[in-house]
């Protein structure tokens, strides 16, 4: 008996609390974006549109944790058994996801700034989700390495397919954040391309080993 | 093995998600709603009362949300696989759910102002509501054309008379954005009735072809 | 095939969903209340005492939300069909609910203030709460009465002594929101009361009416 | 029929319900983290780099809240009944967990201020997590003292090594809070320390009383 046990009912669990803060911090998003004040004879519509970039930040941020929590879940579909490391992997994983709100305020403040400032906001930024995805990549690294937490039946093709692919978008968020120092557009749309990317289909492939033989 | 997967514990899972998010969005209304200050010998009774387009907007918001989600819980039942397109259509139609308490905000702050702010306000509620209405539509059609992901044993008949009652509910979401323009009130009148229809019983009819052969 | 079914899965759905908007609701409380500023050599001590009415605040609403959710969850258990009309009503009890974080802040704010605004804000709150004790009978009046939605198998007697509890609770939130007018204690002091009594056993009694013949 | 039931089921709920102010409580804690305003020719990264308390502090706070979540969810899993009181001291419990994101705020804005302010925002938050192991202590003591609402089953020294464990967490709580006033640094890091031992294994031993005769 141990704080994460070692059954199936336990990676129920992680993903059932998991969902519940990746569910939570989507819709916090909308709360850093505040309603325009006019004075005088200003116009509410110019001041709404000046807020564009509060919106592109919500609707990049909410692309990227959706596409975030199907895969997200679909990797605890493979892993059968959980253990202390995999449960602390999660709580950091889970700890980068819920901090997203901030760099997506801080997008959306200075988006449309001083090019410096734009830099930082958008180095951070893209830096955020390149965290997020190398512990990621660790936690999915940590349960399919030899087998450690997934399920034994699971075709080592698909396995090492799906390492691949993860390995690959971490390398692709570490180039957006490096981006971010050149062109805020460009790093940007990267993030965007992978979120559209990543909710597409898997690479497939016989999943049961058995099927193979 | 996809993103999506393509069996019916992964719509449980759409769900799950979906009405977390409803959830979340629906009591998040009220933190858009501040105490207000008083100085001096002003009334807080006063104050309190002046903030009714606050409390409203909070009616409103909770009614359409409430809505929204049983009939996107309804609409779920009925659809039995998944793939990466719906998972895709329902995080934009996420998107605009979560949005609300922003236009709900903007409603409150502005709905007791100058005539322009106020169609401005109510412009953007109204869009909003019309934008979500459309997105629900399309991962409607898309769902049930040519019976796509829903359940073959669904009578045709019902699938045509649901696909009737979302394009007219859109088209009527669509008509109080433009109304927005000449009455803000009218405008207002028009989705509070729109909510209660939409929480009234749906076409009623034979669910299963089988029970009609 | 109607907007809220009618089968034991609808009841199930709608519970999760008021639990959900219970939880949020409950652990919103907490960002009502900001930090305090000190400027100088003022001793943030001192400053963070004179929060105690945010801290009153917090603990009360929590035990009133708590209280409240298991009674509820506790009705719907009982509850097995459910029809527009209960799902509607669930809607506009959990607006309530979800409207309590507003006249909590209300109270912290004002609850050290002058005579004047310390009574507006009881009496919001008490009233707040009224309203929602109000909402819950007629929900639960409209799903017992006649055994409209309720089991069958039911004893009547049991029934007709929750229906007793909940009006006469009702009574009581009224009589705290009449107090508010005479004494801000006294009105708080019945409403804890009332939400320790409400933690406290139902009336018990043979649950089936088989079990009396 | 009492408003918690007492079977097995009730558990179910309570935990359901407390896995939900967990999520939320957790996931709040970012929006205390206010986006720094940068005026003139400032540098937003030397602003970011300032915020460091409230990154520690967020840090901290969720991996504290990750692991009093595993913790209590393990509890549950022992615990086969419930009754009021249990439901009652579960209910102050999470309204312990739910005040987090208040200290939390508190230490991120003192945390690098004069000493006399990060003494007082370090003591009220380690005071806090005291607070908050006590109640967890309280409950457990109330559930497994002669076997009250655990399954009886269970091993009783394994009972005995659990208990130890929480009362031993609680007694180092209690010293991070006495901790404070001397050194902020080292109470903190008692704090850190005792989240990760807290995420470790927990006693082992057979956990059926039939095992061992």
């Amino acid at each position: 008996m141990t704080a994460s046990g070692g059954r199936d009912s336990d990676t129920a669990r992680i993903e059932t609390f998991s969902d519940g803060v990746f569910a939570i911090a989507i819709t916090l998003l909308i709360i850093e974006i505040g309603v325009p004040h006019v004075v005088g004879t200003e116009s509410l519509f110019d001041k709404l549109v000046r807020l564009w970039p509060s919106y592109l930040g919500y609707a990049i941020s909410f692309l990227v944790i959706g596409t975030v929590w199907a895969n997200h879940h679909n990797r605890f579909r493979l892993i059968s058994r959980s253990d202390h490391i995999l449960l602390f992997l999660n709580i950091v994983f889970l700890m980068c996801v819920a901090f997203i709100p901030f760099p997506t305020a801080l997008l959306a403040d200075y988006l449309s700034g001083t090019d410096k400032h734009r830099t930082t906001a958008v180095a951070v930024y893209s830096g955020t989700l390149a965290v997020t995805a190398i512990f990621f990549t660790i936690l999915w690294l940590y349960a399919a390495g030899n087998y450690r937490l997934v399920d034994r039946a699971i075709d080592p093709l698909l396995l090492r397919a799906m390492t691949r692919r993860y390995v690959v978008g971490m390398l692709l968020y570490i180039l957006a954040f490096a981006l971010a120092f050149f062109s805020a557009a460009a790093s940007l749309a990267l993030i965007v391309i992978l979120a559209l990317i990543f909710v597409l289909p898997e690479p497939e492939g016989p999943r049961r080993r058995s099927v193979r033989r």
